[in-house]
């Protein structure tokens, strides 16, 4: 065992990376042996100097997160910082002066990833992220390590603890989403600004990140189709329910059945209540993942929260650590596969769709002709209706985005159609 | 990019030998692109060299596996034999001639795990066995690197398909065990001779290697206590639906709640409906991790068959040839913390006993006292009777396993007990 300390620096020292900072010093002992040497925290870069940090010696804490990157001493910078910028640049700095780095920023691995890790790569550096998804599951790791040897298929998560939360209580009570969401944001559940969450934002940087994993391809944020969950109504889940389904906010990176195109996207969705992932409850987050030989796989726990962040990010540390005692570097970014990553319309699936039609002979007629117009073939229609208005629940075999885009712009513009009343695409069959 | 291949020998060539060639075969750029050198198939020792080997080139079969694996050219032996001998004797003879080591070998790792890791530290190479816990699901990865700088306190899981699915079975159409074994044995899950899949082998060396990792202390498969489900009965059932429950076997590494030592055991249990574990079906596999920072994580998917421990087998491929090439080592046996292992009588859970008495005035608090005398304390009681024979049902809260044995020895010696029809285990509230 060598006994000079790793030195680690800490970059943000809020919720998770006050929680860092809390095991580094309590789970010292555990943290030197399991990684063959000791591990000292360097320095700690913070905002605001002179809020009190238990446990943190007051010399370590420095407003100046670039000296400190700068310092050439440092072996691994932790990032949990957040955001694009200063987090881009000072990683950036971190790696060119002769760190590794951990971070837990999935809007920047996302946006970013690439550029990051062709620097890591330049400079023989380890990138690791594994808090930047589905907080202490793991799922990166898994994915580029474990399924190494495998083909994955499809990745489809849950992953915004937010959003299941407020969909959970939909389901659950009735509620409808604003009820919903007053709740998450008075348990804590929900930001004050709930934009990232709610119009799916954040899972869409996550999506992006996993497949880019999953397929070997680098898959930009633009390139993941994106849908929030704040039109999801009590009557969705009503609807759900008769299909014995229920609505959770998915993060779904599919390989076409000919392998000739990947495609991410981020939307609410009906999924059978039979499926693993719809009995995922509250905040937690779970990813269900297909691959040719390991089958279906699913990985399950808390999506987020500074504990669980914090775990995702020492395990983290302590691989890194491990590869520079070792002198050597993890998997780095792996995009030789390069395969087209193509737009929503491009996706297959079935839909469920709610008209508000005429009560009037022929109307089903009308409808189903429109249908096969446009090659949506359809699997169940529910006709109920009473004083002279009705209302037609279609449930669609698979069929491209597009082509179901199309039959919907040709229905709203029949005369008996007085409105489509929602659109759901059913998954997990 | 090095374009020398990289030489691996396959030591059995059965369901999933096969498979691992058949895989290595046809992903054969992906490996290389993964790995960053090409793999080849240096060599396959057989048994019976006579059947014929779809895709393997016939000069590659040997059945002298001992100069396969002294050749001094291979650098990676994939052993997929299974069982004590040859096995641990071509490993570390291949280990010793300068391979590294993939094993899918549960029964081996957990008996001479720690040995045949001292040959591979000693050797600077690595010994990798995802598979041989839970196939194709990341787990031993998940523990040992993701968890890394975190502290496990349970790891509570449904490692044998097998099993499930009979217990499953039994749950679903309130079967008895033989009929479920008939047809798990008709559908191939079960085989010809079943015992050590009923009777908890299979799952107890699983508990040996996850505790061993989990606790980072050795825990040998003597130190696993062992339960087989053979006598789990259809009325067992109707009691656990009583109670909200399920029963599954489940193998349970658990640190004590003060630190101090921990422990290993299999055997079947009541589990809440609402528990994640108890919706896994089949012959699906899925454990469930605690742990100080991650909180409540769960890994599912499907834990034996050829493609899935192919998958996982190849994912451990994949990083030996990695960690190969960069001259390094991935994490090795870590068992510094060296806690005690206790033995079933210091384990700590709830309990529940039913019991055939006498239907008579003061059986109730005849049985109430012994309890008492035992420092078992009784959560609730149900009774019902007829024509002088009654039932008493008794769900205690957490006493130790030496506690509950004591008491329900005591109540064998009452008159008034007639019998001691089922003892579970609860756990998993």
């Amino acid at each position: 065992m060598r006994t000079r300390p790793l030195k680690v620096a800490l970059l943000g020292c809020g919720v998770v990376g006050s929680e860092v900072a809390r095991i580094m010093t309590t789970h010292a002992d555990d943290l030197t042996a399991r990684i063959g040497a000791p591990v000292e925290l360097a320095g700690v870069a913070v905002r605001r100097p002179d809020r009190v940090r238990e446990g943190i010696a007051p010399e370590l804490v420095t407003t100046d997160a670039t000296a400190l990157v700068k310092r050439g001493d440092i072996d691994v910078v932790v990032e949990v910082i957040g955001g694009i910028e200063p987090a881009r640049s000072l990683i950036t700095t971190a790696i060119e002066h002769g760190a590794s780095v951990v971070s837990a920023n999935k809007a920047l691995l996302a946006q970013d990833g690439a550029a990051l890790h062709a620097v890591a790569e330049q400079h023989g550096k380890d990138l690791y992220y594994e808090a930047a998804v589905a907080g202490a599951i793991p799922l990166i790791r898994p994915l580029r390590e474990s399924l190494a040897g495998d083909k994955i298929n499809r990745v489809m998560g849950i992953v915004n603890g937010t959003t299941n939360f407020i969909l959970d209580k939909m389901d659950s009570t009735g509620a409808g989403y604003q009820e919903a969401l007053d709740e998450a944001t008075a348990l804590g559940y929900a930001e004050a600004d709930p934009t990232a969450d709610v119009e799916g934002f954040d899972a869409a940087a996550k999506a992006a990140i996993l497949a880019g994993i999953a397929f070997h391809t680098r898959v930009r944020l633009d390139d993941v189709y994106r849908e929030g969950m704040t039109e999801v109504t009590a009557a969705d889940f009503a609807s759900a329910k008769e299909m014995g389904c229920t609505i959770k906010l998915l993060a779904i990176c599919e390989r076409a059945e000919d392998g000739a195109f990947v495609t991410a996207r981020v939307h609410p969705a009906m999924i059978p209540l039979s499926h693993p992932l719809a009995s995922v409850r509250g905040a937690y987050n779970a990813v269900f993942v297909e691959s040719d030989a390991a089958g279906q796989l699913m990985f399950y726990g808390p999506g987020a929260g500074g504990s669980p962040t914090a775990s995702a990010v020492l395990g983290d540390l302590v691989a890194v650590c491990r590869n520079r005692i070792g002198g050597a570097t993890g998997p780095g970014e792996s995009a030789y596969a390069a395969l087209p990553v193509s737009p929503m319309g491009d996706v297959v699936t079935r839909y469920h769709i709610s008209l508000d039609v005429a009560d009037k002979p022929g109307v089903l007629a009308q409808v189903a002709t429109v249908f096969a117009e446009h090659g949506v073939s359809i699997d169940t229609v529910r006709q109920s209706g009473k004083d002279g208005e009705a209302s037609l629940v279609v449930v669609t075999h698979r069929a491209s985005d597009a082509a179901l885009t199309g039959t919907v712009e040709a229905l709203r513009k029949l005369d008996t159609v007085r409105g489509v009343a929602s659109i759901m695409r059913v998954e997990g069959e």
